[in-house]
């Protein structure tokens, strides 16, 4: 009897660049080895103290099923917090309530196209979406952004030239993950104007909002266009409030159709976690903003350690990302893949080593970004200078090898 | 400009026919009616003290991801768990951790099947697996169990009449949501042997296991099949330790190919929720068997009170199902979907009324179970006796309208 076969959808689905080359640093730190993870984004951040309040105030006998379209309280306190922080007008029934982003991103994929259907993003991308893509059958069509240009958004001519009659929706994501690049708001309103032109769903995951410094404010999309139905936002606590593990992640529209059919789904799914929900709603609710603050100051000093010491590092090319906590950096080396791989698996520099995520991952189309990694600065300064010092000796061992 | 559409699958994915009547409810709850809500699976239950208990002891700073196949302790308390239970040798690294059982059975069909590919169910059907279904392009190819046959496993002609080339697999929830029909050690080794001769996958479903009645004992595929690839269990916490709103469930399998694909779509969502898992893995191994012994001893006692009740009823067709806590029951209506809106819209006795799912929504096959709805015994003794003398109250008036 033969062994029966899997799906070409499974086979097809990506491994996640980030996560790949884990067994490797499982197996390095079994040998002692300490390593700088700058390949994930899971800040070390401390969780609000409001969230584990909220959480020991649940005194429901019975863990039961949350409403599939979120916790009431979460909805109110969501739109009010989003309301007050960027002087908009949201309102509670336009939340549908998701294990984190990534649900979010699966319903509106989902409800936006049939298998077959394109969407259109920027390379390279959040490597998460190809996985998704994959899943529902949807094809991703990148548009390159360029490095040399920070990769900030293409022209409008280099986009408008990959929309077919297959096209159901532009995605962005701004901040950017990988590349911590920040849209202005002038890059957004041509983004619109082409969904509006074309009849588009424009679609915008905003988990990393308030993460922008120097002279940059937090916006939404909501901020130039509160009322359209063809606005999709994702959203989620879970690098905001450092709480990636609570799994709580949002889709905000005021497209009464769209909130019908991804209810539906998340009926299907029954509900997002109870207890995570309620102590979120009470987070959102008591919570101070200078928390955020804090927050955003901290990953600031981050980022200027990190750029300030890549940048001097021989044959490295960084550039200065305005917003999230990530950034893409071009190395000397011809395959990031095998020196990611050589640095987990054959080096150490005192007992230290680095793990970076390969940037080739990132990309849609293939053959790009393979000299390119991208770091996250979620370690504090001192881990991320001695991190950066563990590279550079990496770099030089790697080249002597 | 007109409307942006949205796809045909999400306009073709049903509605939960759980939760459809919801609205109803809403407003009759408002009018100040009490509803006996006899229509989801959401026991009263208490929640395991052991799960407080293991959520108290989480004492990191930070809520990070979890890893994406699962909490390591839990995999290890949850495989020693059934292992001891059941009498046989699962490994921790066979299971993939999830966000309830939903999100197991979704890899699963995913794995599995490609867009227009078949799994054959059984009619009466979990009604979220034809979400699933619609979600993932997967035809779901139904063989009819008898209601005058107390919905028993199908003749092994009638299920193999409906293979064909597109077939992938066969799914068997048992103990049966919605019947409550067991199947027996026989009927399941019919079913793998069917599997076997037609390279097909056996998913089961087994988010009920423990609850089984009378003379049964509770047992698993596993007890026949120990170790073959073709084989993938579904299993949750949310039934078994009154832990719906908990979202942890598992994929189970010896077939290595099928737990690397599932945990190709597992790092895309990155993780099922951190602290819910951590606890869950602490009453797993601190929870006695009594826990389990009270609470099947408790839904026997509904199931009694419910079916002595319901038998009584004239025009009322009722079996007494051996497992699970639900049952489908023929009403002396034409239209059980009409009745149960008019249950919630238009009726109450003494202030009180009865929420039941029309069972319509739980075939396939259109035009089945048009008389019939589910019954979820989820409610106390006295609660139950009340809530069907409410709904005898409510055919009668129902008949003379």
């Amino acid at each position: 009897m033969p062994e029966t076969a899997l799906s070409d959808r499974a086979r097809n689905t990506p491994q996640s660049p980030i996560r790949k080359l884990a067994h490797l640093a499982i197996q390095a730190k079994k040998a002692g080895t300490h390593i700088y993870k700058l390949n994930i984004g899971q800040p070390d951040i401390k969780s609000p103290r409001e969230y584990f309040d909220g959480l020991r105030l649940f005194d429901e006998e019975v863990v039961a099923y949350e409403e599939s379209q979120g916790n009431e309280n979460l909805c109110k306190a969501w739109s009010k917090y989003i309301n007050r922080t960027l002087g908009i007008h949201t309102r509670p029934e336009q939340f549908l309530i998701t294990v984190g982003a990534s649900e979010a991103l699966m319903f509106t994929f989902m409800a936006c196209c049939d298998p077959g259907d394109e969407i259109i993003i920027f390379d390279p991308t959040y490597a998460n979406y190809l996985g998704f893509a994959t899943i529902s059958g949807i094809h991703l069509v990148p548009v390159l952004s360029d490095m040399d240009n920070n990769f900030a958004l293409p022209a409008r001519s280099s986009i408008a030239g990959k929309i077919t009659d297959r096209t159901r929706a532009i995605l962005l994501c701004s901040p950017n993950n990988p590349t911590g690049t920040v849209c202005s708001r002038e890059e957004l309103r041509l983004l619109f104007d082409l969904c509006e032109e074309h009849n588009l769903f424009l679609i915008l995951d905003e988990t990393y909002r308030e993460f922008v410094y120097d002279d940059l404010e937090p916006f939404s999309i909501f901020n130039l266009e509160s009322e359209s139905n063809r606005v999709i936002v994702i959203d989620s606590l879970s690098k905001r409030f450092s709480l990636c593990g609570a799994r709580v992640g949002c889709l905000l529209t005021t497209n009464e159709e769209v909130l019908a059919m991804t209810l539906k789904f998340a009926q299907a799914r029954l509900a997002a976690p109870t207890m995570s929900q309620f102590a979120s709603a009470y987070m959102l609710e008591n919570i101070k903003d200078d928390f955020l603050e804090g927050v955003k100051n901290e990953f600031r000093i981050r980022r200027d350690a990190l750029y300030s010491n890549l940048k001097d590092i021989p044959g490295v090319i960084a550039h200065k990302p305005q917003g999230a906590f990530y950034t893409v950096v071009q190395l000397p080396v011809a395959d990031a893949d095998d020196f990611a791989a050589y640095m987990l698996g054959e080096f150490s520099h005192n007992g230290k080593t680095v793990f970076i995520a390969p940037a080739a991952g990132f990309y849609m189309q293939q053959f790009q970004g393979r000299q390119q990694a991208r770091f996250a600065y979620v370690l504090n300064k001192n881990d991320i200078e001695e991190a950066i010092r563990v590279l550079s000796a990496g770099l030089e061992s790697y080249a002597r090898r």
